[in-house]
């Protein structure tokens, strides 16, 4: 069954909304966060935990490293990631366009696409959009990336002008690959567009209009969050959002904060995907409803309260911060997993709060109150 | 309440006992194997994971460890280990000697006691049998071992006299400072002295009858698998648990891979711990029912069957061999804690099969069509 999205809730102090986008792997309740499962597994993190406990209703894979390891065959030989990583929820998978174009030095553009050596073993490759869709259709996400270019986010407006115009070039090429093919696992995939021209409005404009004439199921926001001021992302995402449909899925890549993600919800965004729950986890640095913790400071020692008191998941009722702080400072396993596993329950137990007020109608209060409280600094 | 042993069942063929060990944590069925948490946290398995799909019944700290980190202010604080890290069952301490005499060229060892740097900061300790006891009583495990001198596998016999000459001095050391303390957290804890004597019969024998004499709740059999050739270690095993009380439980330390533990319990072993279930789980070596696996060998890299097929513990319900090679590969933080559940759980199932036998009768013949089983390279 096609992708489909119904719009339940317009915020009627901001651009914020409530929905269901319908898969074929189940419901995703939106606004959304879509944690990062890079390889196929999201690192640290047990399958039972994300499903039970986390309550993630879809994760993002990786085409550039799913691509490299295991690779299409064992993909196609375990009947798709589902099959392989265990996950029956929805999936979306990026196009390996950010990771590729990260290889600098080791990857040379053209229009025909680009190759790259591989991270792991120097190896050549060559991702067009014609492979990365064929690769995107063996890994057999629900939602697939269109192939684009990713110029950096310090681009010249030529750069950006040029990289704009290859990117909707292949974006064609990518609609024509993905309507010759089909799913290989007897479920739907989606193919959605993203939009790209750095911080340049003009550019902006004519991308979120080119990606809208394409009448996707859904519709990405590409290129923020890389080093451009808070504002003008948010500018940014306000601009393309006054032109994407409203009636199709909004998905900012790679955002990112707390904060963030509450002001891109106001500005009319579904979904989000972002490594900073998970990195952060890994790095000590914790997101609670009341700011963030570095748990290595020695302040929490003899804490014997928990991680976070409103904290959802296991891990909070499980363990406290004098003990999670030990485990840090002695470089155990064991808190790279609990703090992943905080981290991506708070996340995704704020979306859940954000689409609850957006539902009761208070959102635009509930925002302004949490903002400042979730970047503060215990 | 004192720690006491119901010896339930005698196996007529092998020295095999299966029995309980009651503490004021609960009950312990033994033969029982004891996961290493090593500074209070068994290496990358979450409490739950621990208590009920792994179902351990007693998991053992180190006192080095604790000692230096978190150290037994924030230990006392928390009101001991126990509520520390969550684990409300039985817990064990070693008394750090082991890791104190692992130190070689930054500790200095005399009578009174052992100087060591730390190897974290390089800090200066002093070790000595009335200190390792207040820092066992401040940790509060429900049993806490004798601090012991532990001489190289390889020590000449003058050497490994007089070094248990020192271990005898200071067991009474032990003792004396034992009784004169109180437990500081409202339950018993129980102090089990160790049978030293490296690999000389006549040294197994004097330091079984003096740690036999001291009629202690518990009795250990330290300084093994050191080295020494595998039938030397049963050897020793066997002289030693002839000497020791039948009635009180016998606990061998830090051995060892399937094999060994089925062999020592026919030898009327009751208890075990071992790092190398969790250590090996960490470098993709996974033993199972039907032997041992390497999950890095590319021939798992397209099997879609189950981990262990009689695998007890989610992870083997979860997880195929073709994605746990995917992740060992892709060196993610998900595969050692897969790799450590899954071998812990398999190491509990085995000394509840080894139990159910006993109780049935048919440990020897059991016994002896396993172990070649367990030992085979898949």
């Amino acid at each position: 069954m096609p992708l489909t999205f119904d719009l339940q809730h317009n915020d009627p102090q901001t651009s914020a909304r409530a929905g269901v986008i319908h898969t074929d792997h189940g419901d995703i309740h939106t606004p959304i966060f879509m944690p990062v499962g890079t390889v196929g597994s999201v690192k640290g993190v047990q399958l039972r935990d994300l499903n039970d406990d986390i309550n993630a209703e879809i994760i993002l894979g990786n085409t550039y490293h799913l691509y490299l390891r295991p690779g299409t065959a064992t993909l196609e030989a375990a009947g798709g990631l589902h099959k392989f990583n265990g996950f029956d929820r929805p999936m979306l998978t990026d196009s390996g366009g950010f990771q590729v174009f990260s290889l600098t030095g080791i990857r040379k553009l053209r229009e025909e696409g680009c190759e790259f050596r591989s991270h792991i073993d120097g190896s050549k490759h060559f991702f067009s959009p014609e492979r990365v869709m064929d690769i995107e259709r063996s890994i057999g996400a629900d939602i697939m990336m269109a192939f684009d270019e990713c110029p950096p986010g310090t681009a010249p407006y030529d750069y950006a002008r040029k990289s704009l115009q290859l990117t909707h070039n292949w974006l064609d090429r990518c609609i024509n690959r993905f309507n010759e093919t089909q799913p290989r696992y007897g479920y739907h995939q989606s193919l959605f567009p993203i939009v790209q021209g750095c911080t340049y409005r003009d550019l902006r404009i004519e991308s979120a209009e080119f990606v809208a004439s394409k009448n996707a199921e859904g519709n990405a926001i590409g290129g923020l969050a890389v080093g451009e001021p808070t504002d003008v992302m948010y500018e940014m995402i306000e601009l393309v959002n006054g032109i994407l449909p409203k009636d199709r899925p909004r998905y900012l890549m790679g955002v990112g904060t707390p904060a963030n993600i509450l002001e891109a919800i106001s500005l009319g965004v579904d979904m989000f995907d972002c490594v900073m729950p998970t990195r952060n986890g890994r790095n000590a640095m914790l997101f609670t409803s009341e700011g963030t913790l570095n748990m290595r400071n020695s302040k929490w020692a003899n804490d014997f309260s928990p991680i976070d008191p409103y904290g959802t998941s296991y891990v909070d009722q499980t363990y406290t911060r004098a003990y999670l702080h030990h485990l840090y400072k002695s470089q155990e396993l064991l808190a790279l997993q609990i703090g992943s596993i905080h981290n991506l329950a708070f996340y995704l137990w704020l979306v859940r709060q954000a689409r609850a007020h957006i539902i009761a109608g208070d959102f635009r209060t509930w925002k302004e109150q949490m903002v400042p409280v979730l970047s503060r600094r215990l």
